[in-house]
């Protein structure tokens, strides 16, 4: 089971920690981006070269210490079909360094067009019975609004392909409240959703008693995220919103459980690194750069291990 | 602005039908599949290249009789880049034959990953200056889950680039209630997000009153949508659920406003109708499968106009 792998690789690395691949153009050392912008010039698909090269150098720096990245699909849909192909190629060169590969993904529809969906994702895309792996990630968020028939064909292929799922409940974001903070019937409507998330991952349960459908819960709501580990004790969190968008170990820590339950990502804190002032001396030359973000991975363990 | 463009298409065709393109190989005539699997096997560029061909067809035959099409992507993400690439060119086609699209997309993420998608969905990408548009909607769905700093990004490129945004509020699947209707202060959790839509929308009115952010109400609750119509007087409504998921013109027609005020959904019902006895004189030749898919948009008019 992938949630077990997962854990397994948090243990090995002592780090649960997860390196969000979120690339930015003005993040990428102008020594990857000059190169393809006079192969391809300024186009679409310098762009998505440029993310793709970026990706790989920080791959190679972090792949012992991380056990998972989390490409946000979002940065490579922006640059279309190019972006996508990053995305793509990022996510099998991640796989062949050995780190789980969660892809932050957010979808969501009914339940035949969610099967398309999970097809394309986590499970293959049949043509007149050839089986076709697409965005091959191990793992995808989705998000609840529509109801359980639109998690079904998702959980589906979880249980047929080995792969695993984290569905929003509190988002890291600041007006996460408006919706996920309605009181129905006493209790927020995030703990409505993460109810329903510990019921349907009952019967896909782990050797570590963890389901293969966990939640996300922002490491920015630490009130809410203790009563949602409460809520869901066989439920796996995957945290966004440190770092950059202020959350704190301290903050995180309710999240855990004996040391684990949880894995934390970090997105621009990890794979801008080399634009701080505190990381400069990490490496002297720009094709180095990869270098401060391992120091920042690094330096993020060493922050979580000393409050979980 | 497009939500007046919608409105007019709408009175010059007398037609509120949107055509939802989302092809399924099985519904693709074989001379288009064959044709493509001679030529690149039984592959990922067979699928979107026989849906492409699949969704010009349809085009060609509809575009003078209905306002809109809305492909779907996730029917074209289940096959990867190639999908993707006959998703855009579909966009591009039914754009140079009049039609406006949406894209039914229910992307949402936190503020600066919502731009990403916004950047490529209805706003441009930026690659050092030069601007790219790259997927080409005219409107797209979104989901609201995340809450306001997830939809601000997209109403930035709606008014900046003539855009329109369809946000879910009641959905047209079976479970949808499980989340939807939860109770909050005494009405379900749908009319909030029904309130909310309707003040976002307020500085965005079009020559009609209606304004850019239009909501998604299934066909399929209409007793709920009755409500919400009185909740949203200013938002334009996106109607799936009609045919084939069980909502008739009857349940609908509470959508309407003076005869405007919503656009209904309609896909298998038109694209497979080739399949349906009921349709199979209109064509002789299976090349000439899309009168077929012509006579089932005439006669949903006709549905509609009856009870509208």
């Amino acid at each position: 089971m992938i949630i077990d792998k997962l854990i397994d690789k948090i243990k090995e690395t002592e780090n649960p920690t997860v390196v969000g691949l979120d690339p930015r153009l003005d993040y990428i050392p102008m020594c990857i981006r000059e190169k393809n912008y006079d192969k391809y010039g300024k186009t679409l698909a310098a762009a998505g070269e440029s993310m793709k090269e970026y990706n790989m150098a920080i791959i190679d720096e972090i792949c012992d210490i991380v056990p998972a990245v989390k490409p946000q699909i979002a940065m490579y849909e922006r640059y279309g079909i190019e972006g996508l192909k990053a995305y793509i190629e990022t996510i099998e060169y991640a796989k062949k360094k050995g780190l789980i590969v969660i892809g932050d993904i957010k979808r969501s529809d009914i339940a035949s067009t969610g099967e398309a969906y999970s097809d394309g994702h986590i499970g293959r895309a049949n043509v007149e019975g050839e089986l076709f792996e697409v965005f091959k990630e191990d793992m995808i968020t989705l998000n609840p609004y529509l109801g359980s028939d639109s998690i079904d064909p998702f959980v589906k292929d979880c249980q047929k392909y080995e792969k695993g799922l984290f569905i929003l409940v509190k988002t890291s974001n600041p007006n996460s409240g408006e919706i996920q903070d309605l009181m129905t019937d006493g209790a927020p409507l995030h703990e409505k959703v993460a109810a329903l998330i510990e019921k349907w991952g009952e019967p896909l349960r782990g050797k570590y008693g963890y389901s293969e459908i966990g939640a996300v819960v922002g490491a920015t709501h630490p009130k809410q995220a203790e009563r949602l580990r409460e809520i869901m004790p066989h439920t796996f969190f995957l945290v966004p919103g440190y770092g950059a968008q202020g959350g704190t170990a301290e903050d995180l820590a309710v999240c855990f459980k004996d040391g684990i339950g949880a894995i934390v990502n970090s997105s621009r804190g990890i794979i801008a690194a080399h634009l701080k002032d505190k990381y400069k001396d990490c490496y002297d030359d720009e094709s180095k750069f990869a270098k401060a973000c391992r120091q920042a991975a690094i330096d993020m363990k060493n922050d979580l291990r000393r409050c979980i």
